[in-house]
């Protein structure tokens, strides 16, 4: 026994994250062939889309993958962009060196965060090829670009540097590329087609990316192209400060010892998103801690007091300090029509919903749900419904099982919005594909792989709150097209066979066919109406065509009420027959009397969209007999809007350019966000009147 | 666009491996409270049975939870071992340090490998209270303790420490503990019951840990124990050498450039295992590489030649060279009487089987399967079986979906081995436990968190091949017990009811009840075994009793055999009727006649044996009329277990001590592994054998 803890401990050393990642490179999604060639594609292209959306450039992606050797599985691939480019000085810290970055520290929305990705991507190239990755990097402020080939020395966790140099980057048409960056890496890999693909990652990133162009090269030399769907760029995000309720013990006490601020209000507001001059002052009141203590000299005493004031448990007159909610401006929503358009763009069908959740908070970190909905022809009826997960506009290809996002689906009985589901649980079956996107300052992966969310009761609640608002378009859009479809069959029967029997009838009898107008009308007892939404190629507009049969025995009177995207940016035009705007999004014409066996027809068109844009036009109606393929128009949700659309004052476009003052002195603003609330009942009002206006 | 490059880049820098695990404290397993304790507790009783195991001590393991806050979640964790302790001057790195450890770079079988547990347990305790992690440790070569709190620089990844001293460790009974650790630690976590519960950890850690004395004091105080069954320590594992099938390019080139060895053929036989001389010399002709050549001076193309030589791609005279399968003394499996021992002891019910695949290799690491299987009452009949699922002895309890031993058990349709499954795929339901575990020098988990396995093809084949085998055995059972159902159903019917309508007849008749035994064997018609297996309290031997009913109307006669646990070191005592030895662990007994109605019994006992080790005899016959009750024996089988024993030369326990030499000049040896091969037929041979032995 004597010596072995001696022994024991003798043979312990220090290893390096590099060393680490090697050998545990299936944490970094290395762990197949194939997989190991989508991880590469994904870090190249992740590490480009923010490099591009951070310099404010539309971005414009070329991959290509080449077989140098088939039977070895050695595979080359390039990846190109139109980004800022890297300096020179820099290029081998950011692909040599793990852990190495500019945003780990950082609270906004990002792709990449650790500083890890690239870096783990030259690291698999060199222990299976041997090889060194080539990077050229063109920046705006130099005539040439740099070239070098970077390895890693995973015993230092540094770059190892070969064929440094500078060249002219000259572009196919002779020109020199202003900026941009450029990868070759060989690696062992194995390309291969199917749900899990370079070419369906690809196609995953152009729809929730619909702002990039990205072009795909593959193996047999065929050039697929996802082209840009929209000029905006996505909103800018700034880095906000910490929340206090996301802080830990141990974390604020090293924010206290690593401060230089002089007093405590001081240090609170700097530091801190969410703490208004008046909310500091409270806090430090509930905490027992002088407002000109030195955070600096602090005692742990303090810290844990403070903490239980950040998180109400320490009150000040019985109440806990209230704190604003962290500013959004750091999360960059991909947008309900932007989603619609890219799902429409990729996946031809019929029926397509999305949802914008607003955003909200979890431990601290601001976060936002977007979901879609892609129902109809052309999938399959008897299979599980595509899954298509998205986080921080990546989208997610594997560990589906394991991953938040699945469980929220899972999670929501869908027999109840007409998808087969064996016990109301697990992944529905049917002709759809469900999309969920979460953005976040913090998204939480199960492991460096980043393929799956890790659990979070907050989150998972709200997913499946924004599915369950989908899931209820859903059923009126199926329970609609049934009702059509049986009005539509009753009228058939009575338009065709009433008068094929009294046809037959009358010759028999030989006398004269009756008129059975009235007679069909008082069999179909019913008010009917249509709409068509179809693009024009012709005059690059949307024309939409509504009808209104009356083949009831009384004449009627209404208000009809249609959904148009007036706060995407459309406009109507050649509108006849007038109406009015009821509210953002919602016009209206009154009709005094629809006599019996009357139709009656609007017309209109909208500008300013692109195809794809809109191609359901939802109708309501005010008035006592029901229209079969309208809704009656509810009226609270209409006054909602108005009021919503009288706060907003017009701001419809996101302020990209104004600083948002973290929470200054404060009554809350829309920008800073409100009270914290446990769920406001007019959190979600916004987004379901895109909902509405756009899907159902 | 000037000047965005450089901006952006300005912002970079380097981020440490404690700051990354900090942020990402959920890589580590510390996402939620209740799990984040579970962690806690799984690191140190890791490290704990590591440890003894290493300095070959029989572990007695404490752990005690206490409630600090039940209010605000506030835990303190106590875990007490008697492992080696560790010295003074070591304590700070292995606590207060991440990835500082013995194991990362030894290729062997152990618990731990990273050196993150433990200090991320240090961190987290950190984080959320603030508080410093108390170490009390006790090595032999000292008369006191040394004690120091230990908390975590996460800027530097370097300890930091207070507290510092020494102390006598006085035990209850006032004697003074020899060695052995004690960490108490608090966190916020939250405590709870159930199947992810501490409880449950410990539990199915006695299960594969049947040498740990295990006791846990919860927060109510109460004490629970689980006892050692045996006292055998795991076999030691031996450090080996990475073998040239697992090698990287990259890797190659490192050991390469790194070694100071004189000549190739050196270098190969220094440094991998499964390389002979004469091997060697071969693979240097395939790769076309001077014997004499300095490793140091080898350049790009013979790396890669050498490794295509490796891999069998460069051939010499048209073969690939053979290479000796790695030794596999770097595992450490838990054998089947051992997991049984622990199952039976663990969960009470009636039909245990267990299955210890032969050692085998993926990827240049050794690796083996043990599978386990408890079917029967007490369990519910209409849920999902449990899956209990291990690596390298340590319980998994999260990611159940995600793990590749779920993945092998849902790709095996149960159907055929009588339990219920929906489509023939999934977790099945039933009576039923499954234990799967896998030991191996490199598991591959999804996360640091270390809770569910990575794919891998040829380890999820090796699982299916072992449940398949033991579900044939399940399957087996259920029938033979099916079948003794009926017969016994059929036997009481005719006993009963023949002799009362007899009697009846002939009380209405007026005559003597006839002699029935002549028409009650012509009805049964059947010659019926039945073993019953005992354990006796009073003799601390199991009682072993066989009877043979011949209920037919003619002279049987039979070799009757029965298996007995002669490999796991039982004697057989008390056997009055002779008999001989067929086979290891198999006793004949030669029947001459066995007239129609007679029957015969013999009975032994079995010494050498604990209780719960022993519960189930299996029935063989030779002879042409079917005996019921038991199997007619497989002479190729035994052919093949007579076949092994010779071969195995009375090499019945492993041989602890034995410095085996990876491969010198050789003929493979039992202890060095075979010939490479892809499914060598005899490879789980010798495995039937126990599970026949043992189970059916």
């Amino acid at each position: 026994m004597a010596g072995t803890a001696e022994r024991m401990a003798s043979n312990q050393k220090q290893v390096a994250i590099s060393e680490f990642f090697e050998k545990n490179k299936h944490f970094l999604g290395f762990d197949s062939l194939p997989r190991s060639l989508i991880t590469a594609v994904k870090e190249a292209v992740d590490n480009s889309l923010d490099a591009c959306e951070e310099a404010r450039i539309l971005p414009e992606i070329k991959i290509q993958i080449t077989k140098l050797d088939g039977k070895k599985d050695i595979i080359e691939l390039r990846s190109e962009d139109n980004g800022p480019g890297i300096p020179k000085k820099s290029i081998e810290k950011v692909f040599g060196q793990l852990l190495f970055g500019s945003r780990f520290h950082a609270i906004r929305q990002s792709r990449g965060q650790q500083g890890i990705g690239i870096t783990g991507v030259v690291m698999y190239c060199q222990l299976t090829t041997g090889r060194k990755t080539h990077v050229r990097s063109k920046i705006a402020t130099e005539t040439s670009a740099a070239i070098v080939d970077i390895g890693l020395d995973t015993r230092k966790n540094k770059a190892t540097k070969s064929g440094e140099g500078r060249e002219l980057w000259e572009l196919p048409d002779g020109t020199l590329k202003e900026h941009g960056l450029e990868i070759t890496a060989q690696m062992k890999a194995k390309y291969q087609r199917g749900r899990q693909s370079v070419y369906q990652y690809l196609r995953m990133t152009s729809i929730v990316n619909p702002h990039a162009d990205i072009t795909f090269i593959d193996p047999d030399g065929e050039t697929h192209h996802w082209p840009r769907v929209t000029e905006r760029l996505p909103r800018k995000v700034e880095s906000i400060k910490p929340h206090p309720h996301g802080i830990h013990l141990g974390t604020l006490q090293r924010m206290c010892t690593e401060s230089t601020d002089s007093r405590m209000t001081v240090f609170l507001r700097n530091n801190f998103s969410g703490v208004s001059s008046r909310a500091a002052k409270e806090l430090l009141a509930a905490a027992e801690i002088e407002e000109k203590a030195k955070p600096k000299l602090l005692k742990a005493d303090h810290y844990r007091a403070l903490l239980e004031a950040f998180q109400g448990e320490r009150m000040l007159n019985n109440k806990p300090v209230k704190l604003l909610n962290p500013p959004t401006n750091c999360l960059s929503p991909i947008e309900e029509l932007l989603i619609k358009k890219g799902l429409s763009k990729t996946i031809d069908s019929r029926y397509v919903t999305t949802m914008t959740r607003a955003p909200t908070v979890t431990q601290g970190n601001p976060y936002q749900v977007e979901v879609g909905l892609i129902f109809g022809d052309g999938m399959a009826a008897d299979k599980p419904v595509e899954v298509l997960r998205f986080a921080n506009r990546v989208p997610l290809m594997y560990q589906q099982g394991g991953c938040l996002l699945t469980k929220a689906i899972e999670s929501v009985d869908w027999r109840q919005y007409g998808l087969d589901q064996a016990g109301g649980r697990g992944v529905p079956k049917g002709p759809a594909a469900i999309l969920v996107h979460l953005a976040s300052t913090n998204v939480q992966f199960t492991s460096e792989a980043k393929e799956a969310l890790a659990d979070n009761a907050e989150v998972i609640d709200e997913v499946r709150k924004a599915l369950l608002e989908m899931g209820r378009g859903l059923r009126k859009h199926l329970e609609k097209k049934k009702k059509m479809a049986k009005t539509q069959d009753k009228f058939e029967l009575v338009n065709d066979i009433i008068p094929a029997i009294a046809e037959k009838a009358a010759a028999i009898l030989d006398r004269p066919v009756p008129n059975l107008s009235g007679s069909i009308t008082r069999i179909m007892g019913a008010v009917i109406s249509e709409a068509t939404t179809v693009w024009n190629k012709e005059t690059k507009q949307t024309d939409v065509t509504i009808t209104l049969f009356n083949y009831t025995t009384r004449a009627r009177s209404y208000t009809l009420l249609a959904s148009w995207p007036e706060r995407a940016g459309a406009t109507m035009v050649k509108n006849e027959q007038g109406g009015r705007k009821e509210a953002s999004g919602v016009w209206a014409w009154k009709l005094d009397t629809l006599e019996p066996g009357q139709t009656i027809t609007f017309t209109y068109s909208l500008t300013g969209l692109e195809r794809g844009d809109w191609t359901d036009t939802d109708l309501f109606y005010r008035g006592s007999q029901e229209v079969i393929g309208a809704s009656k128009m509810d009226e609270k949700l209409l006054e909602e809007i108005r009021r919503q659309e009288a706060a907003a004052n017009g701001e419809d476009e996101p302020a990209d350019d104004e600083p948002v003052d973290d929470g200054e002195e404060a009554e809350p603003t829309a920008a800073q966000g409100s009270e914290i609330n446990a769920d406001p009942p007019a959190k979600t009002g916004q987004q379901t009147l895109m909902g509405f206006g756009g899907d159902e």
